[in-house]
Order: C-alpha cells, then structure tokens, then sequence
C-alpha cells in the first residue's frame, strides 16, 4: 500500500531517499525544494512524482522527511505547520538529534528523530544514488512522548531501504555519533594542521613525498569537507567537547609515557587499542 | 654485471629485496637468518642463493643490507666486522635514521643509511613479495663522511628496484616521519583509546554499532601492530615528541574554538586542512 511521502530538501540524502521510496517501494513522493532548477531536474529525473518550490505542496504528504541543512529546519518547521493535518507525520534525516528533538517536538508532537549514517563525498541530487541506505545505521530517537504509531510508520519506512534500525535517546545517539563521527574529524584535521606547524620547509617538503597511506588514511576525514566538520562542532558542542577533553587526556597520557620512555605502558595502551579496534570495525 | 649481495635478516623487507635481487637484477644473493628453519624456507622458494645462520658467509659480499630490528642493529655489526674486508659496502633499511648512522658509521666508515618506504600489514618470510618497492620512497642518509661510491653503489641497487630516491640528512628524515608515520600511529591509537574511556555502556555499545568508514580509517594506523608503534616512539623518541608537542597545541587550538563558539576560525582551519592535505596525499 503506497502513502504519500514528502521530502523537503532535495540533496544528497533527500534524493536517494526520493529514488528508494518512489522507485523501489511504489510510495508516491513529494519534493520540495527551494531552488526551481533542482525541482525540474528532480522530476526530469523521475526521482519525484510531484516538486514545488512551495511548502503547501506537503499538505497532501502522510509522512515528510526533513532533509534540509541543520541550521535551518527549526525555520522551516515553523512555515510548514500551517499547511500539516494533525496526523501528519515529521520525521528528519540530521546528523545530530537533541538540539532537533528539542527544537521541533514542541512544534509538532508527531515528530520523530532520526538519522540514517548513510552518505558519499559527494553531496546535491546529483550525487543521489538508489540503495544508499542498506546494510547502514538508520537511528530513531523517540522519546517517551512520540506517539508509537508515528515511530512504527517510520521505522516501517527505514526497514524497507534496507538499513539496519537502531533506537536511542537523543543525547545518547550524540555522544556516541561525536565518539565515532566528530572526534575522528577534529583529531585527523589537527594532524594536517599540525604537520602545517613544521617550521623547516625542507622537512615539510620530504614529509610530503613520503606520505603513503597511513598519513592518507588517518588525515582523510580531517580534510573533508569544512561545512560538515564545522556542523559537527557547532550543532553537537557539549558531545564534541566531552570527546575532546577525554581525547586530550588520552593523548597527555601518551606524551608523557613517551617523554619517561615508559615503553611499557606505552606498549600495553598500543596493545589494548588493538584489541579494542575490531569492536568498532568488524 | 651480478654483485653479490649480502642480506642479514630475511623477514619482510629483506626477504622481498632477495626477490626483487637475485630473479629480478640477476644477482647473487646471500641471506643470514638467526633461525635455521627461516635458512632452509629462503633457500627452498629460491629466494636467495645460499643461506646460512653464521654471518661469516657475508665475508664474500660486495654490498650488505642490513634488514634485522633497529634494537639489534649495532650489535649485529660489531660480530658482522671481523668477517668484512675493507671495501664491503654496508647500508640498512631501519625506519630510523639518526640512531643507526650515529651507531654504525663510527664502527664501519662504508656505511649509507637507507629507509625504503615499504610495507605489507604481515611480516615475516613468508610476507615477502617481488616488486614491494616499485614507486616507493627509497630514502638515503649519507653524511658529509659517507665515501661517494658506497652512496652511488646503494643508490643504482635502490633504482633498480623501481624505488623513487630521495637523499636527505638523518635528522631530517626522522623529523619527516615522525610527521607522516610515527604522529599518525599516536594519534589514530589515542582515538580509540579515548572511545574506551567512555563510562556509558550503552553509549560505547551505539558507538560500536554505528563506526563505519570515517572511524575506521581514523582509527587504522592506531590499531595496528603494538611493536611497530612501540619502535616508532623508541627509536625516534625526540622527533615524535617534537611532533606531539605540537599536535598538542592545534588540538587545544581546536577545543578553545570549539569552547568559546569561535566557527569563524574553526572553519578558516577546516577549509586550510582541506587545502592542504593534497600535497601530501597526491
């Protein structure tokens, strides 16, 4: 049985959920989009059945996903109330879920958080791909007030792309995704920039030709994309900041066994980390 | 024209240089390993022409490389001198460069450092690959004393091989990878040890089940062999605190941005990383 999907913000994520939803599930999907160039190539594309650059358009949505940038989904909550019918169902696709879930669930009851940990180095509809989501984290952070019909339909929505369903609370989701996620950006930008600091040019220029794939690996994240690294920070603080300050302790604990030539805390830390690894990567 | 060359330690490196000698360069080469078995298996592939556990087979040779641990290095040479005449050319292959030369110039004068920046993630004969050089960083450290001729004679074997050649002073080469290799391990394991350090259970276990592809390049280097990172920080004690010093500081960098809501600069750092990592990764 196909509902009616909205989705405002056709990007990277709005647009693979668009091509799944529409293509792969037979639901009929809604887009809306601020610039009237991405709701005609969204159409051209048959990645929607119907685009606006108008927010009434979701006035016929059964369920809508925010897929808009942080910084502006509170905003754009507020205008498209008016439009909603009271069983509405608001979902969102943002990578960080308190300060959203603080935000909109006093707009809109029938709102449930979420986060699917999908997404390429690209980013825009026209870096949208079909099945982007399976076999990835897909994160619901209900809280005690969500409705459960509401949580049931949108889980109901995520299994059908593939992905893995996990449920948490907000805070939990950010301070695990900030451990995994945000720390890991802000620890591998500071290599880069530390590397930058070496004062004698000749060192800088050898240390260059003889980066292989080690430095490759570890720098990678930190010199992605700025906006997504400069979002982390700015939208999940308190976790970032928790994470780095237990990072800074970690890495104070290394420096001063390297300074005691304490090779052999030095090697039960290296060891341990080893072990620990394929908790998170297997 | 075949030199004979001499190989003392046949595990990774040294068994896949063998290779590359002798089927490649048509040279003969003659491997010492402490270990019999090591002995019988490098004469069994056809990896080298003779082996044996005493060094006194290294007397014939023209050039040796050294391919033992760095913790054994100097005493290898000083039982390997009695059997060398005057002209034998020895180089080595150790990570570190500065200890190695201060140790083994001063006991053997036809000595050059070398570092061919190679490597599998297994070690041991039995890792030994054909072609393991070829567009690598094969580095040289001869001092202002290193005879001209030892220096060309381990350059054309190091070419030979496929390897792109870089001279540089020995300190300059430790500064170097502190930066690219041996910063990255300490920064990459302090990663994953302060995801440990997290108190919250269910937050460690979300954690676990949301890493994926940004985590686990971060987190490579740091979870990778205890004894190579240990040796890293060892052997190249005042180069790695040089680099983590000033790790330190772009990381409290970070944290005081983060702290104080400064994404002005935070970003401008972001977007620098972004622009600078290239040159080191291209």
């Amino acid at each position: 049985m196909g509902m009616k999907i909205g989705i405002i913000g056709l990007g990277l994520i709005g647009g693979s959920l668009a091509i799944d939803l529409k293509q792969g599930q037979n639901h009929t999907v809604l887009g809306v989009s601020r610039r009237a160039e991405t709701c005609q190539q969204a159409i051209a594309r048959g990645i929607v059945d119907e685009a606006s650059d108008d927010l009434s358009l979701m006035g016929q949505a059964d369920v809508i996903f925010l897929c808009t940038p942080l910084g502006v989904m509170e905003a754009t909550v507020q205008q498209l109330i008016p439009h909603l019918t009271a069983n509405t169902i608001l979902t969102d696709v943002g990578s960080v879920k308190a300060p959203v879930v603080e935000a909109i669930a006093p707009l809109w009851p029938n709102f449930v958080g979420g986060h699917p940990m999908a997404g390429t180095a690209d980013n825009g509809l026209d870096a949208a791909l079909s099945n982007l989501f399976v076999n990835r984290a897909y994160v619901l952070t209900p809280t005690e007030a969500t409705p459960a019909l509401a949580v049931q339909t949108v889980e109901a929505i995520a299994q059908s792309l593939g992905a893995k369903i996990y449920h948490c609370h907000p805070e939990e989701h950010d301070r695990a995704v900030a451990w995994i996620s945000h720390l890991p950006v802000m620890v591998s930008g500071s290599l880069i920039a530390a590397c930058l600091s070496e004062s004698d040019q000749k060192v800088i220029k050898l240390a260059q030709q003889f980066a292989s794939s080690g430095f490759r690996d570890t720098s990678r994240v930190g010199g992605g994309n700025p906006e997504l690294g400069l979002m982390m920070a700015r939208y999940n603080q308190a976790a970032v900041l928790r994470s780095l300050h237990s990072y800074r302790q970690q890495l104070d604990q290394v420096i001063h066994w390297v300074e005691q030539s304490d090779w052999c805390s030095l090697e039960t830390q290296l060891r341990h980390n080893q072990q620990a690894r394929p908790d998170f990567t297997d």
